[in-house]
């Protein structure tokens, strides 16, 4: 089959052996697979990645030095089982599914994986305890969704979200956005989304943010003090509490961004952090403590978050769609990786690889 | 009266107006006042603090360029009321006290307000509705623990604990030890505690600490292992959740703490951070994200939590007994600072005014 293997900075479009279903396992034809953010830092500092993973214990993620074939966002096509499978899903149809699978080294990560290949291929691996049914009504486009949206759905469990709190999203790139969807999908709000992409604001308004604004501590605080959770330590509705409980998600990953989030929180704000800056950040801990801000890491989801995103899609498609804004077939992969790097007017760029 | 007024980093031994107490207030004269790490940190460096508690929009906080009376954490006898007093204590009566009055200027932070002097000094004044009665068999030296002690019971009320939880405190200090003293009160263990200095680890003994060590990874990172915490991400336990839910207190308030600790924690633990680290710190996003640690940043208490402080003294004022190392009389209060700025045989050093 054709795939394209990722080594030293490059994709090569290859012919590669046929994998074949193990026990548990089934066949499958990607359909359409899209790109992370995890993608595109791979491209250039894949070394970076993987000693960061192995820092914090992680098994199972590539040598970075060996061939890989990424690809972790998918919708695919059943094509046949392995053995001791119990099929409920009929050959033919669609499934999405977390990307692990049983490998020779132990659990694989699909995609980031130097024995099984993820998505950016003709067929691949899938083990039969992870994978779902897409429903008729909901697209393949929409469908590749459920894994970057299993984040937001962990994210948003994260800050134990409530009625009486409220939002803001910083960075619209695709984790905010599936936050801001995920949030609307719960019912919650208000929402603001902050964003210095004009194309990047205009999703979130898509996505059910209820004020969008480029970056602007003065208009934040502003926000803020109406919802009467004020950012300055000594106010009276901060020692009473009376004011929405607020809520604030981090889905830039670049240095900077955790400052710049605690001059702009209100006192005792819920800060959860889901992007991933990979370079070393400075942050005040004595400002912070004064704020009594908590900060909540979040990475990655449950089986059953995953699964949460796939009723979610199912239950309502539509607002997710915009979020998809391109497709490429699978020997324009290094362009598609180009046209996100260059970021803006893109969200998800969906690989088409059959 | 006598006052130890500070002014320009220097302390001067000065006579100052007696001061009278308005509507709701009292007089009291301090017999003991500890030195707390904010007072070592104004000292030298009063400004710094002032911009902080600022740019956190905490109003209240004194000039630093004009003369102050510091000291916070007292114990003091009743000298009379002013008008418009419940004086449900009596005249002679010992009391312990939240460290605010009504100012001309609004509330007074006392011991860092220009207008109400601090305990470094023969009287001072309270307000009524912030003082409790120190039971008699309760010594003025334990009763005056209460003020950072109540900084604990928010701390460790902010780590939500429970007896499934296990226990690591990183900075044998005052705060530390009374972190310690805390989860011991509520029954809370095991505890590890983690100090470079011996005599600090041998307080926290002192305190109920389970277990002590000098900084080292290793060791720390075994401790958690032993209780079914474990600090890589792929290890089995952790996916599962099936050992102790990890839980650690930052009382060092120094750059690279919230990097180490990080470090040696276990995935998902709880970080409550209560050192005040007034410099700029590096952290690693990324890498907090992957372990998908929590950092809650703890500031000060709130009444209730300084009420049920002095309870827990009440209930039992033995075990922080070996927190107070020594008395100096007001003439010495540079002496004390210099001597707690050396550290390690120090815990709280006294302040006796009168």
């Amino acid at each position: 089959m054709r795939a394209a293997v990722f080594q030293d900075g490059k994709f090569a479009i290859q012919n590669v052996p046929d994998p074949k279903p193990g026990p548990g396992q089934l066949l499958v034809k990607p359909l359409v697979c899209g790109i992370c953010g995890s993608d595109l830092h791979t491209r250039h500092h894949a070394h970076h990645l993987a000693s960061l993973l192995q820092r914090a214990g992680f098994r199972g993620f590539m040598d970075p030095d060996k061939p890989v074939v990424l690809g972790h966002e998918f919708c695919c096509e059943v094509i046949e089982y392995g053995p001791d499978c119990e099929k409920t899903i009929a050959v033919g149809r669609r499934v999405v599914g977390l990307p692990f699978a049983a490998g020779p080294n132990g659990v694989a990560l699909l995609g980031y994986s130097n024995d099984l290949n993820g998505a950016f291929a003709e067929a691949m691996i899938l083990q039969e305890s992870a994978i779902f049914p897409v429903p008729d009504h909901v697209s393949s486009d929409v469908a590749a969704l459920a894994e970057p949206l299993a984040v937001a759905v962990h994210a948003v469990a994260a800050a134990a979200p409530t009625p009486h709190s409220a939002y803001a999203v910083y960075g619209c790139g695709p984790v905010g956005l599936f936050v801001i969807a995920r949030l609307r999908h719960l019912g919650f709000g208000p929402i603001v989304a902050i964003d210095p992409d004009p194309h990047r604001r205009a999703f979130a308004e898509k996505l059910g943010a209820d004020m969008v604004l480029a970056p602007d501590a003065a208009r934040v605080v502003e926000y803020w003090e109406k919802l009467g959770a004020p950012v300055g330590v000594s106010d009276a509705s901060a020692l009473t509490g009376a004011g929405k409980r607020p809520v604030i998600f981090e889905c830039v990953g670049k240095p900077g961004m955790l400052k710049m989030i605690a001059e702009e929180a209100p006192v005792r704000a819920t800060i959860v952090v889901v992007g991933v800056c990979m370079e070393s950040d400075a942050v005040e801990p004595g400002y912070m403590v004064q704020k009594e801000l908590q900060l909540r890491f979040s990475f990655a989801y449950t089986q059953d978050e995953f699964a949460e995103a796939v009723r979610m899609i199912g239950a309502n498609p539509e607002p997710l769609a915009p979020v998809v804004t391109g497709h490429r077939p699978l020997a324009d992969v290094t362009a598609a990786f180009d046209l996100l790097e260059r970021g803006g007017a893109q969200a998800k760029v969906l690989i088409s690889p059959n």
